[in-house]
């Protein structure tokens, strides 16, 4: 056993090294959906998959799918994946370790000859990041049969539209709807993924289940008060719209700070015509709350309208809050959470649950079926920038898991999805 | 007396309306130093000083200098004044009411026939702004002696040196020495300004007497936290520096608030490369803080910086506070503000004494004599700006103090000037 853990760990980081050398860039790893690069990665993944015994096809929006048979005819079909393309100038894990972890714990059960009683389908979804055509989440939302047709109109920084760049691609942009997955017929997602976040690091753990994929809720703040001269203004008699905005910032922090499972951050401020002599007279600033649950973050966001109404009323300010982005959060499966967490105890690691705070193919999957995910820990929370970086040991542990979860999934458990948990 | 009152309130509404002609721009009021309108101005105010029985010259910088005799041979002199030059896109009542109100005041005691004991200049100074040459209070640094012969090099925007300047209009760059007074023969100034505050508003005064002219500490602040996505770094893992920077600019606040005769403002503020889901990492601000007292204003500072201390300790960030401005307070003559207190109650007011948060040019006169100033209510307010408005009879109330204030006081009294009685 001890052979088959160093073999997996050192598989996967070679094959992230591998991965990362397609890159548009030679400085430094960027690789969009259909891009030479792409192309270059499908091939490898493919390769890959081929070598750990299962079938490998391109779908119809670029998407590389392996399958793993079953041995029970008719069971429902766990799909395994993450997403092949990167942001700018990205690290080597995001996305890369949930497409590459699965194919090599697959390639440890066609090692040892073993078959599950239900097939698996390993997904590497072309475009989650959205870089190339400025919509997000392509790959997995086509899988889950949510691709709206319009989305094909996108146009790139070159000016190629989506439907020419999938032709030169050797795609048909008029069968997208091939790429999508019958419900009955599945009967999971599961995606791992670094944490991109400093929690399991702090907390000194390997991985951690996620709970669900926080919903967003972000605003833009105009905070209006009275301009004026800094020295002849006595401070009882100001109407400061930065002093205003302080305290929202401070209180935003507060409330978040308050209710579990939600955060909130002010991440950009600036006051508007200001000079180092006069009273601020309009500060604009943004919001983003993101919360474990709807409720969380619909609670948040009340009372962080209440805390800027009292701000207000005291200091004689106006503030003009106006809502430019919404997403609802989407839950994890109980049950899938219930295994990943039963299979992390069994390698003899606390088990801890949190929500993931940033977006992944999971969100779209959740319309087709139950999602789960594994978070694995990374260096300092850094994502999205070439200091990325995790452990060969943590690879290896979230291997070993993934692997235990696989060994005790029942695919033929049903507690319905996302969705239809909400509406009963 | 009836007669007289009026007279003296519309004289010196006429007055700043005519004055406010000599413009740059015909559609908003621009009148820099050494310009055309400048001398358009000299002329219109010589006029009105020989008019109210004065004698008038052009000084050795372009000072307007009119003078009425006393009786007394050998007397001390008393100055009055303020500036004629204008910020762009300025009010008609910031410095040039300092110049008209005395000249009216002076033109009563003429009709009437009326010498006092002592002599009186009124001056209307060339240059206060420091708009065209960038360097400040040129004509009342001239007059007390303390004109730095290298600021005869400036340049304005169309590259023409404060010398060649001073020269077309006809006056001598090598003897602006001459525009200095005896120090033995002079003693005091009083300048008449507009509040350019809402102090006397707000308290339904018509005027107030100020106690000193505020210095000022101006410091460039940097706030250094840690970025991180925003969805996924928990609040209580954060090092957010915008959260710093906002208790900072409360702790301005509240510290300024705390200190009687301190005001502080954070007059500029953002997040360097921020993103709406970003925390941000890096947060610049400036600091403005004016005290009644040097002693005020440090006191000020000095727990400003412990704020900061405790701030950044508590959330593990670092401030980065760099003084880029600093200026002593002027302390206005006790004996002049008793005696400008006396004027005021005799015409029936509460006699409100003030600190000017904003600079005079009797800051630059207090180098040279005891100094004083007479604040005149304006409307919300505003300042260095067309909306910068006064009534006429407030301007009334003001020049009948004046008058009071004139028939009272005794040339031969000594206090000693600011600096006199710091060295004490």
């Amino acid at each position: 056993m001890m052979t088959e853990r160093m073999e997996l760990e050192s598989r996967i980081m070679e094959w992230l090294d591998e991965l990362a050398e397609c890159s548009e860039d030679p400085a430094e790893l960027t690789r969009r959906y259909l891009t030479r690069e792409h192309a270059q990665a499908v091939e490898i993944i493919m390769r890959l998959m081929r070598e750990a015994g299962m079938s490998a096809r391109l779908d119809a929006v670029g998407n590389v799918v392996g399958s793993y048979p079953g041995r029970r005819p008719g069971a429902r079909r766990l799909i395994l994946g993450s997403h092949q393309d990167t942001v700018r100038n990205a690290g080597r894990f995001d996305g890369a370790l949930g497409v590459l972890l699965p194919i090599a714990c697959i390639g440890s059960l066609h090692a040892r000859g073993e078959r599950l009683d239900y097939p698996i389908d390993v997904i590497a979804f072309g475009d989650e990041e959205g870089v190339r055509f400025q919509a997000t989440l392509l790959g997995s939302r086509a899988v889950a049969g949510a691709l709206d047709p319009e989305v094909l109109d996108a146009v790139d920084d070159d000016g190629v539209h989506l439907h020419e760049a999938m032709r030169r691609f050797g795609l048909d942009p008029d069968a997208t709807g091939d790429a999508g997955y019958d419900r009955d017929e599945v009967a999971a997602f599961v995606e791992v993924h670094i944490e991109q976040g400093p929690v399991l690091e702090a907390e000194d753990l390997p991985v951690g289940v996620v709970t669900s994929i926080a919903g967003a809720t972000r605003l833009r703040v105009e905070v209006m008060g009275r301009a004026g001269h800094a020295g002849t203004v006595p401070m009882n008699l100001r109407r400061d719209a930065l002093a205003a905005a302080s305290e929202a910032v401070i209180a935003v922090e507060r409330i978040c700070l308050e209710i579990p499972g939600t955060v909130g951050t002010v991440g950009v401020l600036r006051t508007v015509s200001g000079a180092v002599n006069v009273i601020p007279g309009v500060v604009e600033f943004t919001i983003d709350v993101r919360g474990e649950s709807d409720d969380s973050r619909r609670d948040a966001l009340a009372r962080i309208d209440e805390a800027f109404g009292k701000i207000a009323s005291r200091r004689g300010v106006l503030f003009d809050s106006v809502p430019t982005h919404e997403t609802g959060a989407r839950l994890c499966s109980p049950r899938i959470m219930r295994r990943l967490g039963e299979a992390i105890a069994a390698e003899g690691f606390e088990v801890r649950r949190l929500p993931s705070g940033a977006g992944h193919d999971a969100m779209a999957m959740a319309d087709l079926t139950e999602i789960g995910m594994l978070f694995v820990r990374c260096k300092d929370g850094i994502s999205h920038h070439p200091a990325e970086s995790m452990t060969a040991a943590d690879a290896g542990v979230a291997a070993r898991v993934l692997l235990r979860f696989l060994e005790q999934f029942d695919s033929e458990e049903r507690e319905g999805t996302d969705r239809e948990q909400r509406a009963a």
